[in-house]
């Protein structure tokens, strides 16, 4: 052991993930000294609340209230207070002092993650977040180290347990989205107000991150194309379960050739979406239940990856904010400034109705002659071919279920638009994209 | 950009993971130039033979076979030879020099790692071996960062691709341990010389390299036990198939507890082994096809996570260097030394015989009354307790499949060697371990 002093550690936030990080920190202090070569002195815990009630009981002395003086005295902030404001000042005061900072706050970090690099860079600190996307697993520093060396093609994930949780149980209970939810709330997988999570909010921030390092380029959080699981129906379901597939919501992160052919060049765009998909039961994302998170990377050298692990969780998400801490010690104690990944690439955004994708279409038209007709003409119309129809009749009415091949959301909006209007067409009962 | 100097990087070997290194950093010149923020270039390439015929065809002027030179005048020395020597005077002279270094050399780092960190931390220079595990697969970069604040409990690793592949096939096809091998030879996924494959010499390699890693402890190759899969049988992989069970190859590097209960005190030791086990159908590993790889790790706090992806092939691994060269060209520019995973813990090793494990042990026994009681007598006798028999008559022999509770090594060897003795055990069929 060598004898630098010890690093002031100010952690703000007690919460779920803040109670276990202090835990963790107080309980195997010899053990965090020894990883870094210096002791880490948990300096102060910023509060709101001082008597609020906490997982883990903390020691008193080391709460308190006035978060700008914790910050002023510390040489890393751990933020783990969520949401926009104070915790981004806060920081932009530590990264101006010379802190380092781990946060594992990701609507933080999707929206102001450059202005807080930036100011970062300037001083030489160290801004790390892996904590802020899929909890336990490591995945911003594969992608910001380990891949850096390669071109990344695409990145789906899981990236909210919620409804991963909410989705699973539909899929193995029968159960409709609001039981599902109901569930979710009792066993605290989801929040009172559950909008972040079902509506895609969440997930939306994350892949606003992930695309911004996979791609090298800042994809803003206004740009990242949102659909939630509100839409997705017990019969989405169950037809999806007849067809040998699972719903999912996923982030997809992609880079789109300029042109025809591969991506790879420089005239590439990317596009970065939040929507339900429905995949093969036996693709590997198919298999994460429950609650669990994973992240199935696409690279042009590396092929396929996938990291999977707990997506939330105090404990779980404590291991990556800790390893983020434990990394920014040893460089602190070692000297010399941070590296971070860089946004040099600047690729153009693609917008969304650009995107390609394969989409499942399913309409209650008119049970008569020549309606499948009509309608496989409108489709071609918009230019847009038809893979498989599937056609059935319960009731009078008839369901048809349309496979498009590869086409643009803008084209399959089209499509949607004027099937509306079609008289023989009683309604559009749902629509999926489907991965191979 | 900013106009820091170029840096020389030296690579060593051309096959099939060197030849791609050096088409991608070529290929790719400007793109790793804005993402370290300064140009790589290549300085040379060492060969033993100018004239080898290469998967990639490389610029002539580049090739050398005076190696010695070639690393005096870099900055960063890329090894892809694979071996011990000339591999390690090479990087030991190039750190002395001040140099970092990127391999892939997994023989070399799992019997002189120490030596390598140990020259390199003298003069505040970087080693990074994240393609000597798993290939594509970031594994080293979360162990020693991701998980820095963790307790790392167990690793289990699909980290052989030729071994999966051939159980692989040995389930999906029905093949005979020979034929598999010699498809796989035919695909190019085994080398003309299997053994250091098939007796699982390179999967301990890697356990070695995982479990330094994993425990902050040196972990010498001579101290992982090994067996390989030559005594897997048709008749175990169709016996695992009824049982809804998959035969895998793994590595194992496991924290035991000091006494009873769980791991986590000062007083823990530490195992690492590679051996086949019989794993349940629906554990994540065992969804690893082909010669795909994948790293299973349970930490205290993270809970299980799951790295999967491609374990060998030139693109493949030629995109972990690269990961790894960027990486530490970022550090060069930014300076400041390097920093490493260390080994303060030194938890002591476990022997093999303590490590506990649940055994199922097929025999081949005599078709008469009383054999089971002799034999249940006889595995009592050695304080190993039976959880299941599956009893099973053919021709005039009988087959008894005994599934033991858990209990160590030393014991089932007990057990053996004592069947072995028994009159009425004709012959000791198989034994598996079984993982839950």
């Amino acid at each position: 052991m060598n004898s630098y002093r010890s690093l002031r550690i100010a952690l703000l936030g007690a919460g779920s993930v803040g109670s276990q990080v202090a835990r963790l920190l107080l309980e195997h202090g010899d053990e965090f000294a020894a990883r870094v070569g210096a002791p880490l002195e948990l300096v102060g815990i910023g509060v709101r609340d001082l008597d609020a009630k906490r997982d883990v009981e903390l020691p008193r002395e080391l709460l308190t209230t006035d978060l700008d003086t914790l910050v002023a005295s510390a040489d890393i902030v751990v933020e783990l207070l969520g949401g926009i404001e104070p915790a981004r000042t806060l920081l932009l005061e530590a990264l101006a002092a010379g802190a380092d900072v781990v946060t594992a706050n990701k609507a933080l970090v999707a929206a102001h993650g450059p202005e807080l690099f930036a100011a970062a860079e300037i001083v030489g600190a160290q801004v790390a977040y892996e904590a802020a996307v899929a909890g336990a697993i490591p995945i911003i520093r594969p992608l910001e180290h380990s891949l850096a060396g390669d071109r990344v093609i695409r990145v789906m994930g899981i990236v909210n347990g919620t409804t991963n949780f909410i989705l699973d149980r539909m899929h193995t209970e029968g159960s409709t989205l609001e039981e599902s939810l109901a569930i979710a709330t009792e066993l605290g997988y989801a929040e009172a107000d559950p909008t972040a999570d079902i509506e895609g909010f969440d997930a939306a921030s994350k892949a606003t991150i992930l695309a911004s390092l996979a791609f090298h380029t800042e994809v803003p959080a206004s740009e990242v194309h949102r659909e939630g699981i509100t839409g997705v129906t017990s019969d989405m379901v169950a037809q999806a379960e007849r067809a040998g597939r699972v719903l999912k919501l996923v982030a997809i992160c992609e880079r789109l050739p300029a042109g025809e052919g591969q991506p790879g060049g420089a005239g590439d765009r990317v596009s970065a979406r939040v929507h339900p998909v429905s995949l093969p039961a036996t693709h590997p994302l198919a298999a994460v239940r429950q609650a669990m998170n994973a992240v199935f990377v696409t690279a042009e050298a590396a092929g396929d990856l996938m990291f999977y692990g707990a997506g939330a969780g105090g404990p779980e998400t404590a291991s990556a904010v800790l390893g983020d801490l434990v990394s920014i010690a040893r460089r602190h104690v070692a000297g010399g400034p941070g590296t971070a990944g860089s946004t040099h690439a600047k690729l153009p955004l693609a917008p969304f109705g650009e995107v390609l994708a394969r989409h499942e279409i399913a309409l209650t038209v008119a049970d008569q002659p020549g309606v499948l007709s009509v309608i496989a003409g409108l489709v071609a119309l918009h230019g847009v071919s038809v893979e498989s129809v599937r056609q059935d009749v319960r009731d009078g009415a008839a369901t048809l279920v349309l496979g498009t091949h590869t086409a643009t959301e803008a084209r399959i909006a089209d499509v949607l638009a004027a099937l509306e209007q079609q008289d023989d067409v009683e309604r559009i009962d749902s629509v999926i994209r489907l991965i191979d």
